[in-house]
């Protein structure tokens, strides 16, 4: 079930223990999902509970810790001994007494790891204020250090495999943009437009399958489009309105977002005006993006575009992208925004989207490319413009279905 | 766009409050999504960056914190006034350099709430490690208390409103399931049942639109039903296996999660043997269910008609259930096990998920039910039995369809 040859495994491994060597971390505490999928292959809906990856310098192979019922998904999706998965007991699960980070304190401890410096991710989703409470209870003999994106950081530069898998995201996500947005109408339901994309997100393309992405489908529409991640209702689209689609598609937990801004009928004149805009912004960021530069400089190719027209925009344009599990789509490494001075590489895959949002409108037109060798390649082909629809759904002989 | 009436907002600031007082807790910083929701109507994905709902136990309003952008989502889902909507600036948003507890900490203080006492949820996922040691640090005069699950039980006992609306998430997941199952045939990809039941999940039926679940629908098939939280694959489904599907209808962020075990031809001896035990044992726990009792009882119900054939359960069999966010649709608060001592009282609800698992093969059949006056009450209708299908996918005329 691996997605991954063994050789990438521990590429990815031996990176991992290098950073793990200069920041003088003896044992890395995995919490991350993305992280510990991107190291032991390990897939599963369990990170609602505690569980880790533990990386040990001076050994072999990870260990993977998590809750019993959950070891029997461990032995199936990583490359891991079997000796190697450890689960604690269900009573740890959600208790008010028992906590997991107690027993994997107790576990370090015993396997002579409780007085090392010992890195933990501390801004990650999955390593809670608790979490690191009773750790550094049960283990108080041990140093702790920040290794927050440790991993995430050397998840940064793609491999070609991972490429090709976000190659087959784009497909996936471009097909979920023409199926969902031909739904959209003026007396058609959020939720039903919402619907159409998951099953085309979900049942992917006949040669490959979809996978659920990090983020759901958002659509606000009309007014709520100033609203950038509200997610859908049973409100009803009018015409006249704009809706925005932002979406991903992902394969084998990689993603490729995309967002687009569909017009039920004639566009506002504010849409109509600020489109050209965003798209000029948009291409010029493509334009300039390629290895050497930053990621400061691709913002300021953007900011430079938007100030002839006399527009600012303060949020940040993008951010790295790829393998990742619920909330997030986004890497947390690389930002494309003022000061982020991350050196552009092949390989390395961002989701650019420049979007803008008004008092009672917004718009959403964005990419995502991949550095190449001499410039950077979008991973989708959707037209990067406004999508005009006719408000009403007709027959065939163009009369309206109401 | 409020989901109740004012007068039940008040009602569980009102009690959130009193378990504060109760507690010794001056300012509550609410960072859990669903109990962000309860109190004020917030509802957006925009959990993946940090972001709270503040109750001050001496003022009328709470107040929201979040990323900018996220404000005008705030202004339009929540009961707040709009000065109490409090953003910060995005260059706050996963940086290596700025962290939004500082800015929150800040505002703490500028409103003369740092030398209070500060409770917060210690073991949420939106709570990390990172955010509690920048709250310490901005707030050197507060005394942080643990505050971790006090307003999920408030959430644990339901308004009417509240079943009306996962009536409404049943009827969603029945129709799932039954929509869902009659896709899975021999042949027929995993992802493909899984895109199926999205689409019901979310379009709902004619009258309300579905929701998204906290949890993707789960549907392991094969051997890998033995390892519960397995997400769909690519892989196609084979005649003589058996698939386990658990999944949530959702309405107004409200889950009514079912699970069933679907055979594809004749099920194997093992499996044939073990469904009545199951579907027995879930019986009694439901004829046994009825305020007085407690949790404790429960799984003692179980645990006494499944001795019966000589066979043990060592996971929770169950665990309060309602309004939530991803990654978990349970509550965390009372749990369907030994020595949970939770005494039952109507309208509390539960899932009921006596689920088994062994080396190559596992068994789901679950109830989401609600505790009346006199007993308890399932909130799906739907056969309380092994879903036997015939293994090819037929045209009108019976002729295999491949």
């Amino acid at each position: 079930m691996l997605s991954f040859d063994m050789i990438e495994y521990q590429n990815r491994l031996s990176k991992t223990k290098q950073r793990m060597a200069e920041s003088g971390i003896d044992v890395l505490l995995v919490t991350d999902p993305a992280n510990m999928n991107y190291l032991s292959g390990y897939d599963a809906w369990s990170f609602y509970v505690h569980q880790m990856l533990i990386i040990i310098i001076d050994e072999d192979q990870p260990i993977w810790m998590g809750r019993y019922q959950d070891a029997s998904g461990a032995k199936k999706t990583t490359w891991l001994y079997e000796e190697n998965i450890i689960p604690y007991p269900d009573y740890y699960v959600q208790s008010s007494v028992y906590h997991p980070m107690d027993f994997i304190g107790e576990i370090l401890k015993q396997i002579g790891q409780g007085n090392r410096y010992i890195g933990v991710e501390m801004d990650n989703y999955y390593f809670t204020a608790k979490a690191f409470e009773r750790l550094k209870q049960s283990l108080p003999n041990a140093t702790f250090k920040d290794a927050d994106l440790l991993v995430n950081y050397v998840r940064l530069v793609k491999s070609d495999q991972e490429i090709d898998y976000m190659k087959r995201a784009a497909k996936i996500a471009e097909q979920a943009m023409y199926k969902g947005t031909e739904t959209i109408h003026a007396g058609v339901r959020e939720c039903d437009a919402a619907a159409a994309i998951y099953y085309q997100l979900v049942t992917g393309t006949a040669d490959y399958g979809g996978d659920y992405p990090a983020i759901v489908p958002l659509l606000p529409s009309g007014e709520n489009s100033s609203a950038p991640h509200l997610t859908w209702s049973e409100r009803k689209f009018k015409e006249g309105e704009a809706v925005i689609v932002e979406l991903a598609g992902c394969y084998k937990r990689y993603h490729v977002p995309l967002a687009r801004t569909v017009s039920i009928g004639k566009p506002s004149r504010k849409l109509q005006e600020i489109t050209p805009i965003v798209v000029e912004g948009l291409n010029e960021v493509l334009d300039t993006a390629r290895p050497g530069i930053t990621c400061n400089d691709l913002e300021a190719a953007f900011r430079n575009s938007l100030k002839k027209h006399g527009i600012q925009k303060e949020a940040r344009l993008g951010y790295s992208v790829g393998l990742n599990y619920p909330p997030d789509w986004g890497e947390h490494t690389a930002s494309i925004r003022m000061g982020d001075q991350t050196v552009l590489q092949p390989n390395m895959t961002f989701h650019l989207i420049p979007a803008l949002w008004f008092d009672n409108y917004g718009i959403e037109i964005s990419e995502s490319f991949r550095i190449t060798e001499n410039g950077c390649e979008a991973f989708t082909n959707f037209p990067r413009d406004l999508i005009i629809k006719d408000p009403f759904q007709r027959n065939q002989h163009g009369g309206i279905i109401s």
